[in-house]
């Protein structure tokens, strides 16, 4: 059994799931058949605090949807530097939306809300309208965005008359490192994008929650997109128990993250960044002359231990509920010895 | 229980199935690393005859990541008339992809090659490239498309130089209609799309087929529109018993609709397509004078047996692996005793 | 001096529009500062009994950016086979708009109002909007739409609620070809464009019209696309003469290409289609064993005559303000001497 | 007659470029007929050093031809912060080209190898393809981009098979503030746009160089966006002086500028970005105290003088060909008077 630390994307369904998922009540989830499909959307809805919910094959089509489903082509939608949209959708906003993507600063996730004030475009006829701003919390550098960043953000959008997307990827881990209630952080946004499939440990999936409207909207633009599943029912009752059963857990992994954070340090010259733990996600830094990148990937994987490499020279170790203090405890072991060696 | 004649899209997973699901070994896809995927991509490819295969979430993404990993922004694509891509998947060519759908005239699906190969663009500073051809078999008007005429396209597209994409929803109906090796048909073309949740029973998915340098495109673009999936092991394990139990059964589906046909013409003045009846639909009309539509959708459903209203004028019985000669018995006494209250 | 036969884009400005251009009052248009151009749009928007108008570059720029105002991505538009947008616009409304192109069958430019509101899309999950309608009048086959199928196609369009936009790239010369007020024609329409370097002989440049609303939108649009002019001025003099003294003798243009019609029949086999008679084209067949193609296009051009090749088999003369009676039987003689050699 | 100090596009074309408008030998340049504006191609090809050239109705157009015609649909292109394809062309790159814009940190208009090279993308699933690097040369902010760093850019960009757009609107203000031959800094890149309606004074039209193969391309994809014009000889013949006159005269309007920079220091609390004071703009803050900006753009209007509002706190005052020390004095002496009064 491996112990992976490459991502909580890795993590297995549970027994509960699959035996859920075999026994899933289904129907044809394009005429909105599925009673699998529509209880998850209204559990979703209820949970998020918003009107409505769809069921999308991943969190990428998740903030792809809502883009498409918020903007008209030829708006600009501000987003922060580094986020997922941005670094990690294969440029897709462009080629699906026909948003020109602009950056804002961000500390970590953070916003200054000056600098984001500045960047929404005026009148004029060479500017593109500002039609959506983008958030992401939690942030992918490990942290989590304040509420009060998120309130300040939407009460600017609001002003403005722009709706706010939040890529809620890992919005529970957000709101457990935040300690409130996960309706407080949706409570700033217009659309949010929850994925099922990573903490939450569902197999495929993740839920886009909104207004009535938008929902409906997108529900449309998803099938353009091809992703009109049929007996989805499948996936939607392992969805069901992730939301049910796996939320409240979440905050263990990120008691792990910093368990495994304070054995980094007993690692010479492993440098944790101790301002990006808020979730189930430890950086630290470790010098090629301690061990080379190659040499830690390969060691640690002939102990059944999978890691991704450095990424901008950092290691990136995520945990999820998959990974008990016992594997921490091993990967720890097994990081001093091929060191040593 | 239901009868549900209204598509093949309604068929539920099998019990072998449903347990595939709850035992299938996974892993996370986006790396590469479910070994039911990758088990049902290599099955696929070799009952289809193609160098790779992907697994996409439904016959619409299939149908929309072949043309965005065919061609290039501003090319044309010849479709047929009436077909599944150009009626049925909500313009997404042009947004998706940036392509224009030019239509060439069909006869249930059948083309005349002089027709094609005039609409073939030249060099002109006004004309955009030709940049694919796509073709449907079986074709949803209810027939094979003969084998000679897939053969006399692809030569033609050959020798101009020009990809050629089948969507093959129902290319094993194709297949068993024409009495061929699905192989056969995959021969002619450069991709074929095949839906495993029709006529197969598959919960959700498709796979779309073809050469590797294709397939590794199409893998990225995927990654664009949002198809990337995590442990989707839990589906293709559906997939594999699809591919490899429910093929064979297909030709009974065939039957099932020439019985229900020959049932349905006992009903005065109902009006079978018997020119359409390659596959599992049967088209027909029935007029208004006999029974109105909402009387007939209506009083089906109340007798348990649901079916879609009538399109441009005509009605679609769909068979599949859910419906039993006993059930087709029981629609058509349903009907004859509505009609005659 | 060339006789040029090709199209009447080939036309040369006239030495009072030369004087125009070089006295022309100018500013900066992307301002709004041009007199000159504002001039002609009033002009412009009055002749063709609009709210207003805008001077785009070229008649594909002045489709494109209508389609692009009067459309959302996705939407499909529809439009008659054969025509310029379809046909020799680069497929442009793909990339540029995100919308799909689909075409009704036309009779020479003339269409069947129960053919077309067939294609109008219902509400479905699997459908596009249809989000236009476009006509084209003078028709490029050489034929004017007659008044009463724009009427009946504008009354369909409008109790559905879909704009519809008139590639007038020659409107005046189907209006002087069905002897009615060019406000008829552009009366059963939404926007109009009009080439003023066609018939109208300016150098460069057409014109948009339609109501206020939309050309504001079209206007920012138009710099979007890069269209956007400074002292455009210098062609809106050259615009201005066309819309005053060009349109009243384009008729003169009809009776040559007649006058050209009956003189090419004294030609042995010549078959000149008199269907398609209607404005200052004629097409015509000459076979092969008479005289080759590329021999009378080289034996032409020895003579100062230039022409195009066939298409499909057809070709196209085309009449305009630089081709007198003189030179039609100069053509003549010389098809004559050359066919004999 | 006014002093126009918003901007150099508000130049109106010369006495001698009036006459050879009026004058211009033209032809159809969709045929590739118009020898003016052939003769203006060639002269560009040369005077800029590149393979070919091709004419284009202004600077976005010739931008956005040149990014569709490097880029395939789903790229990623390398855009400075503030550039003006980012900033001022209406977000058309992501809907004319599909791609996705992200910008590198400039400090006017200069960059940091490293931080650019960063910012190149390897090989992932997630990540687009890095496209184009654009730079801008003379920058917006005032200054010349320095020769060493476009060769930095440029060999970065070879090394990594990217190829290198300049938008060089004003490339010969960039030359003449350099004191280099303007093949110089065309020299770094694969594709040059450079305006002739600008500091130059031709009243429209900009010119897109670059090598045979990519000219093809930007010509056909010109003609997809509406720029394929017909008797464009009238406009190319404007442009042949503005090439062959007005280049040598553009460091005047240089000189103007540091002569403007002085004055206005004269007035208190008047500070004047001397780092951006490298060609033919002047930027400086002057406090709401000393004079609102309602009243200073009111009250030169009253005086003929014509001026932008602020844009980002800053006023931007643009001297050109129509604008003399005398102009600049009288500018002056008219801000004093109203300041005081």
């Amino acid at each position: 059994m491996w112990i992976d630390l490459r991502s909580d994307t890795v993590t297995h369904p549970t027994e509960e799931m699959r035996q859920a998922m075999a026994q899933a009540e289904v129907g044809d989830d394009v005429y909105g058949d599925d009673p699998t499909v529509n209880r998850l959307e209204l559990l979703a809805s209820e949970i998020l605090g918003k009107e409505a919910a769809l069921f999308v094959p991943s969190g990428t089509f998740g903030n792809q949807v809502a883009i498409m489903s918020h903007t008209q082509r030829g708006d600009e939608i501000l987003v922060g530097e580094g986020c997922h949209i941005l670094m990690h959708e294969v440029g897709g906003a462009a080629v699906l939306s026909g948003v020109q993507t602009r950056s804002f600063p961000t500390s970590l996730g953070d916003v200054t809300i000056s600098q984001l004030e500045k960047m929404i475009r005026g009148m004029d006829i060479h500017f593109p309208n500002t039609g959506l701003i983008c958030m992401e919390n939690a942030h992918s550098s490990g942290t989590a965005v304040p509420l009060e960043t998120l309130r300040a953000v939407y009460r600017l959008a609001k002003s403005k008359n722009i709706p706010v997307h939040i890529d809620g990827a890992r919005i529970f881990n957000g709101a457990a490192a935040l300690d409130v209630d996960v309706k407080e952080l949706t409570a700033c946004a217009d659309s949010v994008n929850v994925c099922l499939s990573k903490g939450l440990g569902a197999p495929v999936g993740s839920l886009l929650v909104g207004g009535h409207h938008f929902i409906a909207k997108a529900r449309k633009n998803r099938k353009l997109m091809g992703g009109g599943l049929r007996q989805a029912g499948v996936l939607a009752a392992a969805g069901i128990i992730a939301l049910t059963k796996m939320v409240s857990r979440i905050g263990e992994d990120h008691k792990n993250a910093r368990y495994l954070a304070n054995r980094l340090e007993e690692i010479e010259s492993c440098h944790v960044y101790r301002n990006r733990l808020d979730i189930n996600m430890v950086f630290f830094t470790l010098p090629e002359s301690v061990i080379s990148e190659s040499a830690l990937v390969a060691g640690l994987h002939n102990a059944g231990i999978k890691i991704n490499g450095q990424e901008d020279g950092e290691y990136r170790f995520v945990t999820n509920y998959g990974v008990s203090v016992e594997d921490i405890d091993k990967v720890i072991e097994t990081m001093k010895r091929i060191i040593l060696h």
